[in-house]
């Protein structure tokens, strides 16, 4: 008897025999006598279809009117699966409306395809709970100031439910997905990776951010923010399961630490391959060179992850950081061009073939030794680090990426990972 | 240098490729110095897509919350080939921004899959024209005072396109079709039908109402109401074409009778084999039978066309109407079950295998003997003729479903309307 928001993916809502079945499951809830708020993606497929008619069609440069209308086009996919729902719980006899991110409405800023959710209006929301009706919200999408449609960026459907469930004070928000819940690491990488049943927002929000794919980033942040607990489970467990055991599945992640049921020191192990290492070697030890570097890095619009700066014995520096792969060869072109000449360094040199790899924990906090013990456990695996970087609750390194599948086994292995309440 | 409005309809906008080149005609006019505002509909066979998918998942009994969803669905439709058009024209390096009905907003009444324009709020679109912007606004599509988004029914682009350029007081609104004009008659008919370089709003509604498919009825209503000039034009002519000549092609339907320029009598001839005839027989012939008889009809939400009484020689009479081919059956056990025991009437008779010819003409109004000649020629030519009905410029007769063919192509010769400027 609470009010519970559901998020289903687009593999969920790929077709209308799936469509039924999240009807159904829906339909269950409230008939359990919960208030049901469901943020659907679009149906798989379709967004990428209305974005490739509009790659077709773009102009040369891209500008903001061009991702105005690029917003217009791909809302129309959750519009659509929104509606498709609606129809689908009214014919398993439920009471049922479907809203756009307008109609809420959900108010962002205007940072087209990659907005921000800056607030939302429930009256609306809860006079439909109130008179019996399940209400869907599209997801991934909202409104502007200006009465512009917004899109939250790829993956923004979790977001948008995340919001959703705040502004609504929900008691949970389930995430349907295709994957059963968070695991210590990629089950495909280490077969004794288990699937924790319940994990920090810290712990989450660092996964996320180390190339972990189970949730958006943004919206763990905004969980987090807003103290909504989150739950990832699967999708494809039948409908008609018990309730209690469906909502006792998956993984919760939980802002309440003493909620924080396993404690185990590091939770998780995490990797990422798709960044590359650049380095700017022999840089005259001056003031601002961080600045000179990476604010020319940034006027191209590159993101950089991993920082790292080494003062060496004579009077220069050596200065290396991450970018996503796809940026290298520009970055490495736009620093050979404009910032080697002027900085008086010696060379730039870079590496694609590196990879990240992470342990992430928030037992760390009170554990000392807990990063001696990675590196000693990669070094005996004959496996040399290249870069380190640490948080709270998380010790980065970047090693060869041909190593990425040895330490992450060993690293797991070393924590106990496959040991169950480690 | 004027303010036109462009409505383009599915085939048009089918495709990319198709896109692109409506871009480029809309681009054509923009810098021959016109404020350009374009109503496309959804690209073919999006709408039949989308609706199948409901079909799939509806629910057995269709309600008012089941429409609104549709409504929700289908208007995704038009928002994606808006938006795609937007995308074509800035590729042309047009400035241009579209609007989904409710950001203008289109206001319409509540009447979901079926809507009708209250108003429409021209600020915004004024203002993007002030800018330089061509603005393209939704076919099919408004929003109601609620909020919830509403569509016009089948062909409501044409009502939308027409319905803008009345608030925008556009000086000619353009309806690019499949077709090149409005004609004489179908030209699958008969091979000499001619296009009409102009015809009367008058005849144009009467055509529609009559069967001719060029226009969505309700958006001839609306122009005539509002004085919109409207054009229909072919949307296959190369769009590099010279747009003086472009603007003289097609059919112009005025609202000015002293701008109609061909002074023939009778201007077209339409026909419609949708209908069947009942004839209720042997009715008492008191005050009320036509209510008694069309209400319980009406009731039944069967639309009646034609309503002839006929008084008979010994105190009753004979009634007869025509309903939709769809409507016959239901309609004949109704009064069959409900009317005909209480109205004391003798039998129930009815034949499908009819068809409507007309002629319209705003000439009529002042040439006497037109409808004669029509009954002459049919006549000579064996043709019964079962029931008559006319207004001011026009006049039906319902025949044979089988001398169809026989009786338009008499007609067109008859009325000398393979004569150009007859």
């Amino acid at each position: 008897m609470a009010l519970i928001v559901h998020k289903y993916g687009g593999t969920s809502m790929g077709s209308t025999e799936r469509i039924r079945n999240v009807a159904r499951r829906v339909a269950k809830w409230a008939r359990a006598g919960h208030q049901m708020v469901v943020v659907p993606s679009a149906m798989s497929g379709e967004t990428n279809r209305l974005l490739a008619l509009a790659k077709e069609l773009a102009p040369p440069k891209t500008t903001r009117e061009y991702f105005r209308e690029l917003d217009m086009l791909a809302a129309t996919g959750e519009q659509a699966s929104s509606a498709l729902l609606a129809i689908a719980l009214q014919a398993e006899g439920m009471a049922a409306v479907s809203y756009a991110g307008w109609q809420v409405p959900i108010r962002t800023d205007d940072a087209y395809t990659k907005a921000r959710v800056d607030s939302i209006d429930d009256a609306r929301v809860r006079a439909d709970l109130a008179a019996g009706r399940v209400v869907i919200i599209t997801g991934f999408q909202g409104v502007d100031a200006q009465g512009n449609i917004t899109t939250l960026g790829r993956g923004g459907s979790d977001t948008s439910a995340v919001a959703v469930a705040a502004a609504l004070k929900a008691a949970e928000c389930l995430i349907y997905t295709d994957v059963d819940g968070v695991y210590t690491t990629d089950p495909r990488i280490v077969p004794e990776a288990r699937r924790l049943t319940s994990v920090s927002f810290e712990e989450m929000l660092e996964m996320a951010s180390l190339g972990s794919k189970v949730l958006q980033i943004r919206s763990v942040e905004f969980a987090g923010k807003y103290q909504v607990p989150l739950r990832v489970l699967s999708s494809f467990t039948p409908w008609d399961i018990d309730l209690g055991d469906e909502a006792r599945s998956g993984t919760l992640i939980t802002f309440e630490e003493d909620e924080h049921m396993e404690k185990a020191i590091v939770s998780g192990i995490a990797f990422n391959r798709d960044e590359a290492k650049i380095s700017v070697l022999g840089v005259p030890d001056t003031p601002g060179i961080a600045y000179r570097i990476l604010g020319a890095v940034a006027d191209a619009n590159v993101e950089v992850d991993m920082i790292i700066q080494n003062i060496s014995h004579h009077g220069s520096a050596d200065f290396s950081f991450t970018v996503n792969r796809g940026d290298y060869a520009r970055t490495v072109d736009l620093l050979n061009s404009k910032v080697l000449p002027t900085l008086g360094a010696t060379e730039v040199a870079g590496d694609t073939r590196i990879c990240k790899v992470s342990i992430v924990g928030i037992g760390m906090r009170s554990h000392v030794g807990v990063a001696s013990k990675m590196f000693r456990t990669l070094s005996e695996e004959g496996i040399n680090i290249q870069m380190i970087s640490t948080s709270e609750i998380k010790t980065s390194v970047v090693i060869d990426e041909k190593y990425m599948e040895l330490a992450v086994r060993a690293l797991h292995r070393a924590f106990d990972l496959d040991q169950p309440g480690a």
